[in-house]
């Protein structure tokens, strides 16, 4: 069996080449352009474990995985233009270097040929494979629609916030497992814990997502500390410190909100840890981590198998980065 | 068999429904408001015809002309986003009531729902009708790009806007007949014959339409005469008109093309004349029509089982809107 970095590592090879005709290089050049960006490619391996956690790695997993990584790819893409984000990995955006009509249709392309991949599977799994995949591809547009609606509404609760998270950024970690252990021959239940592992995984690595952006080490934090403070951004922090603040701290938080003053983030900070939300946070992150062990646990395969999943996901809530 | 408006009224019946789930509203609402526009349904009947050529229409033959229906309602709606289109048959287009950023993901989700429809076939059509779905596909999507291409571009030949016409819109309607002809259990020889037919009819029907909108009926044409030339769009006539023009009328045609002088469209239209761009034009159209028409005569099923075909192709050619 094939640790994280060993797969992440084999899909890299094999993924590094033209997913994509020459012509017309105007559309297929953006395209191929944010794969060679690079990136963890945690959902394709995610699929490759899924699989492995049932037998050998086979030949359709590679095609599904490639899709998987394909479709993430697409996502980027038209989110990078809704967010208007000029930076992905510290290199411009696809919109930002080649234009919002062509990323915008390098897009489109790329989802077509997440498509292509997945109908080059066995015949016996085509339908059940792309069954989860439509589904899962229609509920993280769902995800990135409610998280626009978002930002439009004053207030957002914690619990529609996960809601929001399951689906824009879980449900794939979700599905790809899921997709991986179809292919290994996986029962349903089998199936079903995989998914629930996933989902619960993606929700605690958001958390501490969101955790590390305001109380992460500045050492080694990769980006700036508070960036999400300092873009208003609907944090679970932020969400949860208005539930929680008393009157006072609520009207100190609307004010900062509204202004941009230069001790905002040290501001806001303070108003967290006078909240305990980093606390909460850090309780919350357990809570999912724990349900995501639980159902690894309950799989109904040898503990040695399940060995590389642990490692992934103690390497991914223990990341400071 | 069905003539082509029976066949659309007994399509639009079914096709009637909400594809999507209600939540959340913001992003579905917008992509079901597309659909209840309306339109010809053309390319949907096509796979039902194209089915019905080779027997009974059957239950996956309405199956994938909703998702072709649904296909074309995706480009639609990214097309006018990338065009900055503020209205579609007379109504604002989806960007425009809704924004931008949700038309762009109402048209994501409406392509995955595509593909839902595609999974429900039988098992052993699935694979082939994928496929060539998936081609065609990234074909729309190249149209586009290289549409956009030539806007930017000074010389653009006759040939490379029939390729660019080809991909964006021709392929749709020769797939459709080919998929509805491939659930009909139609061998491969009759499947090229009748893609060539609906590519052929593709091309034809756009050189009608650039003919239409510079020669047409004012009475009868539905929308203002002269639009393509007001838009200094690169149609059929422009582009032949500026390989054809002697130096003089060239140097007349680059000054209406960069000032908007009131009398333009009379101008334009009387260097048209002049070149016989309308004749050539007719003859195009005819070259192409005619090619369409032996394709469909080397069908080999029975003449009688193609008359809705004929019709429908003589409907197409004849309108004068």
């Amino acid at each position: 069996m094939y640790s994280f970095l060993e797969l992440a590592q084999q899909f890299e090879t094999k993924f590094d080449v033209r997913h994509f005709p020459k012509q017309p290089a105007s559309l297929y050049d953006a395209a191929q352009y944010i794969l060679a960006i690079g990136g963890k490619r945690v959902r394709p391996v995610c699929v490759l474990m899924g699989n492995e956690l049932f037998g050998e790695i086979n030949k359709d997993a590679w095609q599904v995985a490639t899709a998987i990584e394909l479709f993430h790819n697409f996502s980027l893409i038209h989110d990078d233009i809704m967010d208007k984000a000029p930076l992905r990995r510290g290199v411009p955006t696809v919109h930002t270097k080649f234009g919002e009509a062509t990323a915008l249709l390098a897009g489109d392309v790329m989802f077509a040929q997440a498509y292509d991949y997945l109908t080059h599977i066995d015949l016996s799994y085509v339908q059940k494979i792309i069954k989860l995949f439509n589904t899962t591809s229609k509920e993280v547009c769902e995800g990135q629609q409610i998280d626009m609606d978002f930002e439009q509404m004053q207030n957002v609760s914690s619990d529609e916030y996960i809601h929001m998270i399951t689906l824009k950024t879980s449900v794939l970690l979700a599905a790809s497992l899921q997709l991986g252990a179809i292919l290994g021959g996986a029962g349903e239940r089998n199936q079903q814990q995989l998914y629930a592992f996933g989902k619960n995984l993606g929700i605690a690595f958001q958390i501490q997502d969101d955790y590390l952006d305001a109380f992460g080490d500045p050492d080694k934090f990769g980006k700036q500390i508070g960036g999400d403070i300092l873009a208003n951004k609907k944090t679970f922090l932020l969400l949860h410190a208005k539930e929680v603040a008393n009157d006072a701290q609520k009207k100190e938080i609307d004010t900062l909100l509204e202004l941009n003053a230069a001790d905002k983030v040290q501001k806001m900070l303070s108003i967290y840890k006078a909240c305990k939300v980093d606390e909460w946070a850090k309780e919350l992150k357990e809570k999912y981590y724990k349900a995501a062990l639980n159902n690894l646990e309950d799989v109904a395969v040898l503990s040695a198998r399940k060995k590389p999943l642990h490692d992934l996901a103690v390497y991914l809530m223990e990341r400071e980065s």
